[in-house]
C-alpha cells in the first residue's frame, strides 16, 4: 500500500500545517513517504501528501503504532500521554523531555536557571500578588507570558507598563497559566537552528535574524548582522541548549541580543519558520536534515549557499486576498522563491513565504518584498 | 476536499513515475497540488501524493474532466483519443500536435527533414525490402528504430551490422512499427531543455552532457564540453524545435554531436531525465518550470548554480539491492544530493538519482559516484 514503500524508515509526523508539509516533501526525496497525523482535511500538509489519518492528538497511541520513529510539527500535546507512549517503547523523536521545554516555558526556565544559562528573571504568576511582587522587584514594565506554546496565531505574551494594565490582563486570561519575566533591551532577535542525531552528533545553521510585525514574524535574513564574537556565541549556546535537553532533530533556538549580552527566549523542538531560508540557501534544507536526525541518518551540510539570504512571511490580511491568485505576479519577480501552503486565507494567519538569495542583504530583501507585495496584490 | 485548493489551478498529470513525482513536489512549493492519473498503487508518485486516480491511461477523458489543465509523464498515449479531447476544448499541454512529434519518431522525422532541421538519412521498414533498399544506399550499420516511444526499459533502437542480423531482428520485432537510419559517428549525446508557455516565450536550460551505459542513462553532466559555437547552435536548434511543434511546458531536445556537427536524436515532451539536476543546479527546476510553462505562469531562470554539476542515475543490479537500505552510507558522503524514487527494484530500473555540485565536474563527479556506489552497496 502506498507509503510502506521502503518499509525501513517508517516516519510518522504529528501534525499537518506548513512544517509537516515541508518535511513532508524532505522526505519524499530521500524516498520516505511519513504518515500523518493531521486534524483536518484541508490542513496544508494533509493536502499535499498521502497516508494522512485524521484523528485529534489524543489519537497519538493510536498513530504511534502505525509508525517506526514519532515526530513532530509544534509542541502543543499532551506530555503525560507522550511520556506514556515513550515509556512504552515508541522511537519518539524529540523525546517528551526536549518537547517539554519547548512546550512549558515555566519549566525551561527554571532547567536553563539551574543549567546557568542566561535567562531574564522570572516567575510564576499564580495571582496579582505573584506579579506585583515581581514588578516591585524589577519594576514595570513586566512581560507576562503564557507558560505554555499556544495554537498558531494565539497571543502569548503581554508587555504590561503598569498594576492596572497587569490586571486587566489577569482578568482577561487568569484561566490560563502565566509566568513574568523581566523586560529586555532588545538589540536583535536571533535565531540558531540546530539538527542533532541520536547520540549527540550535532551542526547549527548560520545565524537568523527575525524582525516582527503585528506579533507575527515579518522577515528573517541570514546572516544576521552581528559580529563574530556574538555569533560564535550564540551558535554555542544553542549546540549546548541542545545537549542539556537532548534534543534530536531540529531545535530551533530563539535568542535575545540585548545590551547586556545574548539570553535565551524561545526553543522550538521542529523546524522553525527562520530556518524556511535554508530551502535554498543551504545545501540541505532544516527539513530534510530534521528527517535525517531523527532516522539517525548522517546529517547533510548547513552552510549557505549564497552571501545573503532573505525570507518573508506571507502573511493573510484584513482583505483575506488568497495569494495563489497573485501567483502570476509574484512569479514574474524573477529569482524570488515562492512558497505557496494552499491555506484558506485569514487575517494573521501564515499563507506562504517568499525567499531571495542575493549578494547582499538589500538585493535579496527587495526582491523578496517586490514578490509579496504581488502576492497581496499590492506594489511594493 | 483536499487538492481543491487553490481552486483556480486544477493541474492533472497523467502518469505516476518519479517525473510526476518530482512535478507534483514542485507544484505543491508553489501551492498547487496536481491530481495524479497512475496506473499502480506503488507507483513512485502515488506513493507520495494525495489525490491519485488509478485507471489505465485510456481513462484519460474521464481525468481531464476532473482537471483544468492536463500535462504528461510520458508519451505514451492513444494520440487519437487525446487529439479528441483537446478538440473538445480541454487544455492539453503539451498539445497533441507535440506529443506526436516526441511519440511518433517517424512522424518526426518527416516533418524535421520537411522544415530544414538535421536530421540523419531515414526510412520507414514494412519489411525486409525497405531495409535492404535503405541498406544498399547507405551501408551498414543501419540502425533500426521503434517507430514509437516504448515502455521505460523496453528496447526501441538495435545497430543492425549485417543483413542476417537485420533478418533477425525483424523477425523478433516484426510486430513493432520499425524505421531505419543511417548510423552516426557520434562524438557527444547532448540534451538541451526548453521551457515554453503557451504564446511562445521560452527559456532553454544549460546544455547537459550524457553518457550512457548498457542501454540506460549513466551520467548527465552540466555545462557540457562542447565549446561556445556548439553550445549556442544548440540552444538556438532547441528554442526553434519548440516553436516548430508548439511545445508547451518542457520540452526535452536529444542532440548527437557528430562529426558532421548537430543533429536532433530525440525529443521528449516532459521534464527529462537530464534535467534532474536542475533541482540542485537551477533556481529554477525543470519539474516547476514545467508546472509554470502549462498554467501560463512566468518561468524561472534556468541559469546553473555551480560551475559544474553531475547527476549518475541509480539503476538496479541484478542483485536487486534497495538503495534505500543502504541510506545511511550514502548520505554519509558529505554534499551529495540522495533522490530515491519509492520504487521496487528490479534490474536495469531507475531507483533514483543522486546531484553533486562542486568547482569543476571531477569533484561533483566524485561526489556523485561515491554517494551511487554507497547506495548500491559497494565502495567506489
Amino acid at each position: 500500500m502506498p507509503g510502506d514503500f521502503p518499509a525501513l524508515y517508517r516516519l510518522g509526523i504529528v501534525g499537518a500545517g506548513q512544517i509537516a508539509r515541508m518535511t513532508h516533501q524532505a522526505a519524499v526525496k530521500l524516498g520516505i513517504t511519513p504518515r500523518l497525523l493531521a486534524e483536518h482535511l484541508d490542513d496544508s500538509a494533509a493536502q499535499a501528501a498521502p497516508e494522512a489519518m485524521f484523528g485529534h492528538p489524543d489519537t497519538l497511541a493510536a498513530f504511534a503504532d502505525l509508525c517506526e520513529v514519532l515526530t513532530f510539527e509544534h509542541e502543543r500535546l499532551d506530555l503525560g500521554l507522550l511520556q506514556l507512549i515513550e515509556d512504552s517503547g515508541a522511537v519518539v523523536r524529540p523525546g517528551t523531555k526536549t518537547i517539554r521545554a519547548a512546550f512549558d516555558k515555566l519549566h525551561q526556565r527554571r532547567v536553563l536557571l539551574n543549567r546557568g544559562f542566561p535567562v531574564p528573571a522570572f516567575a510564576e504568576v499564580r495571582g496579582p500578588d505573584d506579579l506585583f511582587d515581581f514588578a516591585s522587584t524589577h519594576g514595570f514594565p513586566v512581560v507576562l507570558k503564557s507558560v505554555r506554546a499556544g495554537l498558531p496565531g494565539q497571543r502569548g505574551v503581554w508587555i504590561v507598563e503598569s498594576a492596572n494594565e497587569a490586571l486587566r490582563v489577569l482578568a482577561e486570561h487568569g484561566d490560563r497559566d502565566l509566568m513574568a519575566e523581566s523586560f529586555q533591551a532588545i538589540v536583535k532577535e536571533l535565531v540558531v537552528l540546530v539538527a542533532r542525531r541520536p547520540g549527540g552528533f550535532a551542526r547549527s545553521y548560520p545565524i537568523a535574524e527575525m524582525t516582527y510585525q503585528d506579533g507575527e514574524v515579518r522577515e528573517i535574513r541570514v546572516p544576521a548582522a552581528v559580529g563574530h564574537p556574538v555569533a560564535v556565541q550564540a551558535r554555542e549556546l544553542a549546540l549546548r541548549l541542545a545537549d542539556e535537553f537532548d534534543a534530536v532533530g531540529v531545535l530551533a533556538v530563539e535568542l535575545f541580543l540585548t545590551t547586556d549580552g545574548l539570553i535565551v527566549n524561545e526553543l522550538a523542538a521542529r523546524p522553525h519558520n527562520a530556518g524556511h531560508v535554508t530551502i535554498e540557501n543551504s545545501p540541505t534544507s532544516q527539513f530534510e536534515n530534521h528527517v535525517r536526525a531523527v532516522l539517525d541518518l548522517p546529517l547533510g551540510p548547513t552552510w549557505s549557499n549564497a552571501p545573503a539570504a532573505v525570507t518573508i512571511n506571507v502573511i493573510g490580511g484584513l482583505e483575506n486576498i488568497d495569494p495563489a491568485n497573485n501567483l502570476v505576479d509574484a512569479l514574474a519577480v524573477e529569482g524570488a522563491q515562492v512558497h505557496l501552503y494552499g491555506k484558506i486565507p485569514r487575517p494573521g494567519r501564515k499563507l506562504g513565504h517568499v525567499t531571495a538569495l542575493g549578494d547582499d542583504i538589500e538585493q535579496a530583501r527587495e526582491l523578496a518584498r517586490r514578490a509579496e507585495a504581488a502576492l497581496h496584490g499590492r506594489r511594493p
